[in-house]
């Protein structure tokens, strides 16, 4: 599927999974990041829809969000608070769609986004505008970002990485064919997850987004954004690859691997597998 | 430096620093591994003498290691406690750093292995045997395997690492001219600080070892032991290196570098930077 649209995948910054935790850090995207998704909608004036789906707290998610596109001047700011597949259908929801210049996904659980979500009235909306309008933005973090692939790390401990099976798959809402894309992916140690998923997959992208971080995707090139890394894995090399016929939870072998660690206004081409640095001398983006 | 004798070193299972959380998991090393140290020092009538000086705690360590080795039937085990470094000038340490068979580096803070065995009359003897005896080993677990090297990891939290300045390095013993070691490397997310040590090092080569996972290296052969992995992080190919010209703290940029996942069995050539897989009929070693 050829995108001419706009995606924005970010690291997060948020715990899942118990709502004490989740509620300290709620959400929090550094203001750098969004104003990128700001500036890339359209700037003050575009009409934001927010998705808290993924939340175990959308209600909270949503507020924490229409406060921060608040302080950045955003005027038109809408959460769309999708509780069961069947809301996804509704007028109300494919209107919000078909008119936001840019959706933002928040964290939580992933596989929350693919079941109310994916197949539904509005993914059809989303997909549509995605291939045909080059100004509109789906943004994501965490979970957010994470479904925004077809081939979508649904889970696996990072400490169980690196054996087979360790990693569980589903599938995504499909914006990105060629990529998988896992978060808060220094902070948890989640570079075995990854590797294990393109184990599975080796000739998809996977890419490792750092909290605070993110990439502006558009006609194939990946521009990262805030304050950390994006490691990137290329599995074109890939040699000893034994994940089709190991058993379950044995020790993984791969060899030659190549990994490229991103910072700030560095870009990655997704079609033709290249990295551009930022010039030492050029400010960050 | 060429080496005829044989390296052992190990990820580690035991926690640093604190001495409760040490004490509850007290350097234990799966038989598996030390049945293959006990293997390559000759068998159960092997002088092994251990060296528990990384530990916050050894008299507990050493004391340990004894009932280890002796549950597999070795014989003539000795706790070699070098408390400070004139304690390596001794003769009695001399004597049995001589008549080792093989000598065991415990787990703990790889900079008092440096601070007070680095450069004294028993580090020259063991660089002098392993460099003349093809059957003398030396093993080490944790600390005692980072100590092995020339360019040593001395610190640097993984949340940190991927910016310039989070990995700190120091003069390990020098066994092993072309490596660089990590330890507890999956269960403590250390991708960033070797890749780290990468940056500031690249014509060395980085060994992720995890838990309970090791390699015998001898005549530049590493073969992996033990039930998880080690990651082998090859800078050779590197391009877009900014380690020496960025600022401390700045997110770091490293593209094209080459990374083998290896587990039991496979084999990793120092020289020729070459992988050799276990075939997967193979038993496990």
């Amino acid at each position: 599927m050829a995108i001419k649209g706009i995606l924005i995948p970010i690291g997060g910054n948020e715990d899942k999974g118990k709502n004490d935790s989740e509620k300290h850090t709620l959400e929090f995207i550094d203001e750098g990041i969004l104003y990128h998704i700001k500036q890339q909608a359209g700037g003050q004036h575009a009409n934001i829809v927010v998705i808290p789906t993924a939340s175990s707290i959308p209600e909270e998610v949503g507020i924490n969000y229409l406060a921060a596109f608040s302080t950045l001047g955003c005027e038109n700011v809408t959460v769309l608070d999708i509780r069961k597949r069947e809301d996804s259908e509704q007028q109300n929801a494919i209107d919000l769609i078909t008119a936001a210049n840019c959706i933002m996904f928040s964290g939580g659980d992933q596989s929350k986004i693919t079941n109310k979500i994916g197949g539904t009235a509005i993914h059809h909306i989303m997909m549509e505008r995605l291939q045909n309008e080059d100004d509109f933005v789906i943004a994501g973090t965490s979970a957010g970002a994470m479904a925004m692939t077809n081939e979508m790390i649904a889970g696996g401990r990072a400490v169980d990485a690196f054996t087979k099976g360790a990693v569980t798959m589903y599938k995504g809402l499909g914006f990105l064919e060629e990529l998988i894309i896992d978060t808060h992916f220094i902070q948890r140690g989640r570079f075995g997850r990854v590797t294990g998923a393109i184990a599975k997959f080796p000739h998809l992208l996977g890419f490792g987004l750092a909290e605070d971080t993110g990439m502006i995707i558009k006609n194939g090139q990946c521009v990262v954004i805030g304050s950390g890394m994006v490691i990137v894995f290329d599995g074109n090399q890939i040699t000893h690859n034994k994940e089709d016929i190991l058993d379950i939870g044995t020790p993984m072998t791969i060899a030659n691997l190549t990994v490229h660690v991103l910072s700030n206004g560095d870009v990655f081409d997704i079609k033709h597998r290249a990295v551009s640095v930022l010039p030492l001398e050029a400010d960050f983006i």
